[in-house]
């Protein structure tokens, strides 16, 4: 089928490529700037050097469909609404991103009183999707999942997309798929650092590689820690500091709405946040308050890490 | 080579038959009662009713190798003290259950002392072991290990045993693995919760399938998610019970022993621990406290639960 | 000076009762019912029975000041709007409820072109505020804070007022006053629990009024405690249902738009939704799990709870 | 009555001043090294330099009693035996410090043997103990309770000691307290930083002053806190470095030991483990599975702390 698609970063890039490569899509490929647009033209792709002759290049016999690949927030608001205006009624967006459920159900309401059908699309598998596949989430419009479902099938893994409901559905299972992703790598971390420093002497991708035989904890991202500690053994190199995308806060905000306790993706959450802070206000509170009244010495601001015990 | 087992138990009966299956050991099985060694006696192995006949089943040229699978704490010391007491120097025992490590390390001392090769086997896999392998963790005597490791070879599935250090090694190993275990389950678990409450009717068989291929939360663990809801899509039938074994609490008080912060282990053995109170004493003392000093309304112990909104 | 009061809940009545007793304040009271403002007009307020009285009744030399105690959210909004809509520029509108900072901050500007001055005051004291004083955290129009200052002066206990700063920070405060209230509670909460299923058969109300003398966890709410352990040592007749207002989850929703670790307030958090659950998705979850891979025993849903160990 | 105490440190010599002060008792006191009992005679003590002496001095009509405030652990497990073979049946010793309840009934019982009977006391109050009493939390052989209640009269606010229970029930109440002391600081401490890194510009030691005046938070803690920021409004010359002792890690033992969800108490705990962490080796397992699956770049370990978004 004929595939657009709009922003070529790392992710969007390799999607085309993956379709491309395929050999039963023709796809266009535009992107903010021509430098990526000319790269996935090297690999096969059409380009496209503006958003006018994106749409203009899809223009045949039957509905357009064109997925947007771009930062979630006003990037993506800007690109649906732009591509929209350029569009026909019955024409197809897809938001491939990582949007927030709330925002795609107000979008999928604001195109569809435009006349176009919107799909909101989570999509997993980070760098390695290109060979792999993407798992594909999806929520929206029925009718324009069924259209686009030869250009899923290629993108992802056998059986490895799916319609899980009405507007919103594709961005709230993606949402809480990093949420969980959050806890069970919380999980692993805080199980490979009670290894480490333990009494023993542990070969951690030794134990990494041996759990991923046959033992209940076993799983994809067990393989990458066993590459991680392949690359470097007691992760020397790495220091310990974790940004967080909005999926894992949007979780929380979630789990507050419906009443979930949601401990462990909560407590994944703040620890990303602790790794990011050169000192700790909270952890100032607590010395102050132990100096007011135990005379427990309190460490200056300045003073240097002690040894730790 | 020639195996013993003493503890027919689901694991225990089920390593025999994994061992016998492959053709290449002589199995012998002893159990406290008669029944268990029945069983396996018609699958292939051979019966020792009582721990002197098992003992004497497996006298010939080398060193006896006897794997212990029985329950953890005095019943797994008395069976190896018992069964020491009636080998040689320079036999081997195995502990193959959930023992804790520091008496793993007692254990090998001791048997040390009396001449007997001691291992300290962690073994995961469940019911699935039979058929697709256990994955073995072990410590102890490595030239005990050497010995023995035709049969960890046959009992676990390709790679799926290691020798990780000195004693108690194994069974560290095992304790993390089941405390990652309690994590990745109550991520999940969160997730699922999240998702269900939601405003989306949501197909959770579809969503694990889904997320299986190709997304980075896919695992074994999930698999067997998708399993149980294929029985029953919104686990209706089961009650939110989950009974611990000890290796979530020796992991965390493992973590606290070297000042290892495991907030997600925790909660998650937390939760365990909350789902099998019928009331909880603290949140009794909250709504009394919210009695005093708001005169909200307290629920009386013998209310019953009200719609949740 | 001239005070006006809208809303007559516990909290409103029981501020007007005690504007009227300290005598240098004429007190103005409106509510949409009128039942609640014949009892305050028996205690010595002056009743309105309509906004329209009330606003009517404060006409006088200076700029009138009503303070709206109604529910957090729609209810307050169209209070305030409705007030403002028959007031003079210069007046001035107080929120003292629940409401969500960043609603005040909309209506600081909403209000202020009208040309209504507008505060933002967080009231703690619940119940024991009447006679021992209302802690008052006001944000908002400095000079309307300067204007209403001998009405705070009463309303509170000595230093039991304060302007905090623009629009919001008062409500901002209340907010993060609740969130610690919750994380003290479950603090005590949990402790009360430790001692309550100890080996020793503690005396809880002995315990908490012991504590108040010169511990380093003395507290009012500690005070409350002993209250609540002197009706019901075992609290038997308590149930442990907790239901929580906005503020705790404002609090975690502001940690995370902070960046700010809130492990101890999500915590306190969520125990309080688990409390009002009939039965964990999560822990269905958990339980299922462990039945599909080690074959663990499943409770139904149906069956009782069992005896705890 | 005739008072010992054997152990000067801060917390040992002010009790023997408060003692001495009273003037209702003789004080006799001694300390392993020399300098601490020249000191505490300066304020009215007798000196004992040695530990016969210190029991020589107290050899008279009765029982005599002495009070250890010595290192938990093995400095007092010494102390104690020590003690105990130079005394008379019938003479009581007194556990003041942080002991582990289990060692304290396990000492209740060895001492028992010699004919001493032994008291364990949880003591709270820090450097304010000495002007403001002290909380004594009593547990042990309930005769020598009696025999020795004037002089915890005198160490003691008014209804500051009780006598709790039978062996080990006294440092289990100080165990729990800390716990809960753990857990209340924590909750002021987030609450402080989410306030401290608001929209706002706020004044925390004005709150802190404003919120002891009839909020529902009012505490002695607070009162503490409203010093610290006294003296450093944003705590910028403190480190948010955080000493555990050993009660809060009891704490969770016991927790897990009675199946008590802890969440509260256990994150305090975690939290002061991740202040005193130069890294996070978590978190750099974090760190590196995100650069294995998504391509996120890694910081390396040496690299500064980037300026906090």
């Amino acid at each position: 089928m004929d595939v657009g698609f709009y922003g070529l970063g790392r992710m969007g890039a390799n999607m085309t490529r993956r379709l491309v490569k395929n050999g039963e899509h023709r796809v266009v490929a535009g992107n903010r700037s021509p430098g990526p647009v000319d790269e996935v033209v090297k690999d096969g792709a059409e380009g496209a050097y503006s958003m006018e002759e994106l749409v203009e290049k899809l223009s045949g016999d039957g509905p357009r469909a064109i997925t947007v690949m771009v930062p979630a927030g006003d990037v993506t608001e800007q690109a649906l609404l732009k591509l929209a205006d350029m569009m026909d009624e019955g024409d197809i967006l897809i938001d491939g991103g990582n949007s927030y459920f709330r925002d795609s159900v107000r979008r999928a309401e604001m195109l569809g009183e435009k006349g176009i059908r919107f799909l909101d699309q989570g999509t997993s598998g980070g760098v390695w999707g290109l060979q792999v596949g993407y798992c594909l989430m999806v929520g929206g419009d029925a009718s324009a999942f069924e259209h686009v479902e030869p250009a899923l099938k290629t993108l992802a893994p056998p059986n490895g997309y799916a319609y899980l409901g009405e507007a919103g559905a594709g961005h709230f299972t993606k949402m809480v798929h990093n949420g969980v992703e959050y806890g069970m790598m919380q999980a692993y971390a805080e199980g490979f650092e009670i290894l480490e420093k333990s009494q023993y002497d542990f070969d951690l991708r030794a134990i990494s590689s041996l759990w991923n035989q046959g033992s209940v904890v076993r799983s994809w991202l067990l393989e990458l820690a066993e590459n991680a500690f392949e690359q470097d053994g007691h992760l020397d190199s790495v220091r310990g500091y974790a940004e967080d995308s909005g999926e894992g806060r949007w979780t929380i905000l979630e789990a507050i709405n419906e009443d979930v306790p949601a401990h462990v993706i909560s407590a994944s959450l703040f620890a990303r946040f602790a790794s990011r802070q050169d000192d700790s206000f909270a952890m100032k509170v607590i010395a102050a308050l132990r100096g007011q009244f135990g005379g427990h010495a309190i460490q200056e601001a300045s003073t240097k890490y002690p040894e730790q015990k």
